[in-house]
C-alpha cells in the first residue's frame, strides 16, 4: 500500500517536471502551451495570435531577424521572463546569432538595468544548452574593440559633462568609460544593430525622454525611417499601444529634422 | 534502507508539491500565505492590510465589482504574477463574470502588452479550472460586435493619420482596425467597463500622457467624476502613490474642462 | 524494474529540488549561480561584475550599508524577485538591519504598489528564516511614532488639499493620515533613510515627476549633495542608464535651488 503511494506520487511527480520542463525548455512547446491556455481563458487572444500577430512578422519593411531583435529587447526592458524562451528561439531561428542574442543581454544590462539582463541570462543559459551553444559561439569578455569615432564621442562627452558633470561625476565618468568607450566599441553586435535594441529597449520602457538622442544615433547608425516606423509597429504590440503612442511625437521630430 | 530513503523523498516532494498547488491554484489560501509571511516580515503590512486595505474596499463612490477590474487592470500591466490568483478569484467573488475577465486580459494584450496578457492567462487559467469555468463561459472569438459610431471614429482616424500617419503608417491602420473597429466593439465587456479598465492600466504603468484621452473618453463612456476620484484612491495602494500622484494633475485638467 | 523507476524519479526530482531550494535559500549560492550563468551566456558581464560593478560598491561618498538600499529599493519598485534573495542578505551583511529591510518593505507597499511589497515579503521570508531572524527582531505593527513637524506638515498638507482635494479626496485623506501622519513617523527607519529609499524606488521606476519634491525632502532630512549623486552612480547600474538620465536634470535643478 505504502509502495504503491510512493510509486504514484512519483510517477505523478516525474510526469508533472517533465512536462513543466518541457515546457521551459522548448520554445516551441511553451508557444503551444500558450496556445492551449488562450483557448481556456481567451479565445480571441488565440485568433489574434494566428491573425495579425502572424501577419506582423511578415510585414515588409523589417526583417524578421530585426523583428525579432526588436521583441526581445522589449521582453528584457520589460523583464517579461515567461515569453524569453519562445522568443529567444525564435530569434535565433530567425537569423540572430547565439553571439548577437548574447551581446543584446550584454548591452541590455546597462540600458535596461543589471537585474534585467541576470534574469535573461538564466533563460538564454537554458536555451543555449538544448541547442547546443557552448562558450566558443559567445563573444569574448575583452575582444578587440570597434575603432572609435574620437571626434563625435569628444562632443558628446564634452556636452554630457557640461550639462552633468556636476551633478553626478561617476555617473559621466561611467558613461564614457564604461559604455561609449567600450560596450558601444564590442563588434559582436553591428553599431546598427545595438542601436536597434537600445531604440526599442527604450520606447517599450517608456523612456521617452531619452528616444530622441538615441534614434538619430540609430538613424545616424544606419536606421532607416521607414524601418523605424516598423520599428514602432512592431512595439504596438509587444511593448503595448500606450508605449508607442507616447514615442510617436518623439519620433515625428526626429523624422522631421533629418533629411529623407 | 532504499526504499526508505525513495519513500521519505516522494512523499516529501508530494507534500511540498501539494502545498505549493494549494498556495498557487487557491485565491484563499494565497492570502493566507501572504498574510503569514507579513507576520513573519512586516508586521505593519497585516495591520495595514486589515485596517486601510481592507476599508479601502467598502468605500462608497466605487462598488467592489469596479475596485475589482481597476485592481486586476493593475496587475496585469505591471505583470504582478504573484498576487494575480487572489485578486482573479475576488473579481469572480465581487461580480465580474469569468467573460469579463477574459475580456479584460484580452483587452489588455494590446494595452499593456501581449506578454503581460500571456502571463496573466496562464494564472487565469488554473482559476478557472478550479472553478469548473469551461469554454462556454468564454467570450467567442468572433462575436457579433457592438455597433460603432463611425462619425466618432472617423474624427479620431482622420486626427491620428494626420499626427502620425507618415510617422507610422502600421501603427495607425492597426489602431483603426484592430482597436477601434474590432477590439473596442466587442461585446463581452461594456464600453464604460473596457474605459475603466484601460484608464486603471494607463495610470498603473505611468503612461501618463495617454490618460488624458482615455479618460475623456471613459466618462464619455459613463464613468462619473466621483467614480473616476475613487479610481485613483484604488490605485494609490495597488499602483503605488508616485504613479497617482503623477496622474492627479491630468485628472485635475479632465474633470475641469467637462461639465459637472 | 518499477521500483527501480520509482527510486530513480525520486531521487531525482529530491535532488533538483534540493538544487533549487538551495539557490532561492541562499543568496550566496545564487551569486554563484548568476556568476555561472554569466560564463555560459555572456561572458562580458562576468568580466562587468568583477570589475566595475563590484568596484561601484567601494566608492567613497556613500557607504555600502547606504548602497544596500538604493539597490533593495530599486530591485523592489522594478519588482525583480530574482536578484532580492542575493542583495537582501548583501543588505544585511552591509549592516542594514532587519528591521530596517521590513521596514523598507512596508514604506515600499505605498511608494512602489501593494503588490511589489507582497512579493519582497516572500522573498525576505525565506532570507529571515535562513538566518534565523525570528518575530523579535522586526517593527513592531504599531510602535510610538516619531514626533511630527506640524508646521511642515500642514504647510504640504495644505498645498495639496488645494491642488488636489476637489480631484480625489480619498487620496488626499490617506496621503496625511496614513502616509505623512503614520508612515513616515515610524521609527524602524531613520527620516534620511526612508527619504533614501523614497528618492531610489522614484528614480528606478522612472517616477521622474515625483522627483523633485522627495529629493528636497531628503535633503532637509540629511541625504548631501554628494551622497546623492552617489545614489544616482548606484542607479546607473541597478536601475539602467535610461532611468538616471531622466532623473539627472530634476537632480541638477534641485541642487542648484539649494545652498551648498
Amino acid at each position: 500500500m505504502k509502495l504503491m503511494t510512493v510509486m504514484i506520487a512519483a510517477l505523478f511527480l516525474f510526469s508533472t517536471s517533465w512536462a513543466q520542463g518541457q515546457h521551459t525548455q522548448s520554445g516551441r512547446t511553451e508557444s503551444m502551451q500558450t496556445a492551449s491556455n488562450f483557448t481556456k481563458v481567451a479565445p480571441a487572444l488565440e485568433k489574434y495570435a494566428r491573425g495579425p500577430l502572424a501577419e506582423l512578422w511578415k510585414r515588409p519593411g523589417l526583417t524578421p531577424r530585426d523583428r525579432s531583435l526588436v521583441t526581445i529587447a522589449a521582453l528584457i526592458a520589460r523583464n517579461q521572463t515567461v515569453e524569453m524562451p519562445y522568443y529567444f528561439d525564435l530569434a535565433l531561428n530567425n537569423g540572430v546569432k547565439a553571439s548577437e542574442l548574447s551581446e543584446v543581454i550584454t548591452h541590455l544590462a546597462f540600458y535596461s538595468g543589471w537585474s534585467n539582463a541576470a534574469s535573461a541570462v538564466a533563460i538564454a543559459k537554458d536555451v543555449f544548452e538544448r541547442r547546443g551553444i557552448g562558450p566558443d559561439q559567445l563573444p569574448p569578455a575583452s575582444p578587440e574593440l570597434l575603432p572609435l569615432n574620437e571626434d563625435a564621442e569628444a562632443d558628446r562627452a564634452a556636452r554630457v559633462e557640461q550639462d552633468f558633470g556636476k551633478v553626478a561625476a561617476g555617473v559621466v565618468q561611467y558613461t564614457t568609460d564604461l559604455l561609449f568607450r567600450d560596450l558601444w566599441l564590442r563588434p559582436a553586435l553591428t553599431p546598427r544593430d545595438r542601436s536597434l535594441v537600445t531604440v526599442s529597449a527604450l520606447i517599450a520602457s517608456g523612456q521617452v525622454a531619452q528616444i530622441t538622442y538615441h534614434l538619430n544615433r540609430a538613424m545616424d547608425n544606419g536606421l532607416t525611417k521607414s524601418q523605424a516606423s516598423e520599428v514602432l509597429t512592431q512595439l504596438a504590440f509587444y511593448a503595448g499601444w500606450p508605449n508607442v503612442f507616447s514615442a510617436l511625437p518623439v519620433a515625428k521630430a526626429v523624422f522631421e529634422k533629418r533629411p529623407d
